[in-house]
């Protein structure tokens, strides 16, 4: 059995290739060809633990999480846990993968991957809501997917940015990367907008003129109570494109809006089907767009095959002796 | 990290110091010092994943099970999985246990401890019927509960019995080894009888005389389609032992007796309660005793979390670097 820590995990993989086969997993989504239950929850205390499993027609696999707030004041990821892959035919554990940098790296190739498809090729600006793990990730596969010169970052706890600019200049060369008051002078200066909150309201003000003809990655509402986005978003655009069709009852995002009838049905459309059959993708893109993304286990095991392949091919990783 | 596999938690513990820990934990239950959710399924074409969640008051984890039936035609186990155990004020992974091993010993010990207490100190022959992996652990505590001299073994598989005699005669020492034809003979020449099959009708006679005084452990039936006793047992006995509440739905072995009345729930006590109040034992255990277990995920972590520690004692085990 293989076990990918964090090291081995980026040392098996580039960003690109994490989103070459998101965007295949899009497509594999409307293809059907998978079985996905649904992510199983067990809450204790202030604790939750996450099952995440999916089956894929030759792996699965099941990625476990442990959600614990309370590690934030212990300066530990709030979010830890392991990716089990399973062969097929014996469910043997074949590999273990470090499941913080899974989720991170899957999460950003979902948000870059949606960049790919929905912002044009010459935006140069990202704003970034949210100055944590998951914000960060998003940057680094933003400025892979496009050629980012500039990068503005807003987060409520101020004490936060100079550490988390300070990272960015590091990881990511070739870019600058200033904070902002707030996230009206952010919608202001950026081209493409990225949120990864856990806000339960709005993180603008629902002002139209704002987000016309910007492009937006919605990360963080993956809950019902959850809202990043006001209504003014909504009323400049035509469609929201998902990732998976769970979205619409898991994101307050989306929920919300629908529930008050400001939002259609027929506005929400997968990523996947967008990528497949949409014809006017050139003239979308110059308008006002908005990715919202829930996540789902099927892109974890999609990747976690890819990162193991690519493990045992370049002999990277612990084997361990079962 | 530390993974532990089926040669380091045989050299971590003894059988014995298992059976002290099941024990203990007969005792918690009823205490109820613990969070144990719901056992969850999975289940896909053939295919049948488990995960078992327990969270005690320093320490949680999850029993992950894959359950492949057409693994036998492989000559590769049905059950394999992982026990993880994890940190409960952080969530951390602090340890991976082959989770094969750890359902074989501590299902073992379960019926070890049964036999510990619904059974004389003098018993001397032991009737198993079903001649596989869990048979085999059975006998294993069986011999280390009781000075047993004899071990009678049934299977309806003729051709699976000589090489099981073998191993048992191989690996526990000083006892007799025999086989016979049906489950009658069984019966008259066993003082404890075993049942470990996935039988769907009671693999007995219905015959009352064949039960009186024996003593006998069920650990096969664990669906309620599933049956390995008669009425007649029933008919013979006050009380049936059982190792969690769930049982009652979970065996058809109860569950079936319920529903038609012929057992009442006021004849039906958690081994636990035996153990703490039962006044009389010296002369229940003279008359027929039966005790039922179905299993359940605290017995898991709580025997996985001393192996752990005793691992961690003696420095056993792969450490990986995360």
């Amino acid at each position: 059995m293989l076990y990918l820590n964090e090291k081995d995990i980026n040392k098996c993989i580039t960003l690109n290739e994490i989103m070459d086969e998101i965007e295949k997993t899009f497509i594999l989504y409307e293809k059907n060809k998978f079985y996905m239950p649904d992510r199983i929850h067990v809450d204790y205390k202030n604790k939750t633990i996450l099952y995440m499993p999916c089956f894929l027609e030759n792996i699965f696999g099941t990625k476990f999480l442990t959600v614990f707030p309370e590690n934030r004041k212990k300066s530990r990821p709030v979010i830890d846990g392991l990716m089990l892959l399973n062969d097929y035919d014996t469910g043997e554990t074949i590999s273990i993968l470090d499941g913080k940098t899974l989720t991170a790296l899957r999460t950003g190739a979902v948000g870059g991957t949606g960049i790919r498809h929905i912002t044009p090729k010459d935006v140069k600006t990202v704003g970034l809501v949210g100055a944590g793990v998951q914000g960060f990730n998003q940057l680094r596969f933003a400025c892979e997917a496009r050629d980012i010169e500039k990068i503005i970052v807003f987060d409520l706890f101020k004490e936060k940015l100079p550490d988390f600019i300070q990272k960015v200049k590091e990881q990511i060369s070739g870019v600058e990367v200033v904070s902002v008051e707030n996230t009206e002078e952010l919608l202001k200066e950026s081209d493409i907008v990225i949120t990864t909150t856990t806000s339960n309201e709005p993180v603008f003000p629902n002002k139209k003129e704002l987000f016309k003809g910007k492009n937006f990655i919605g990360i963080g509402s993956y809950k019902p109570n959850m809202r990043e986005y006001p209504d003014a978003l909504i009323s400049v655009l035509n469609k929201v494109y998902i990732d998976t069709e769970f979205a619409k009852e898991e994101t307050g995002d989306l929920s919300n809006p629908l529930e008050r009838g400001l939002l259609k049905d027929n506005q929400i459309e997968t990523l996947g089907n967008y990528i497949l059959y949409e014809k006017n993708k050139e003239e979308i893109i110059k308008g006002t767009t908005w990715f919202k993304s829930v996540g789902m286990a099927l892109f974890d095991i999609v990747v976690a095959h890819l990162i193991y392949n690519k493990a045992k091919e370049k002999g990277i990783g612990q084997e361990i002796e079962l």
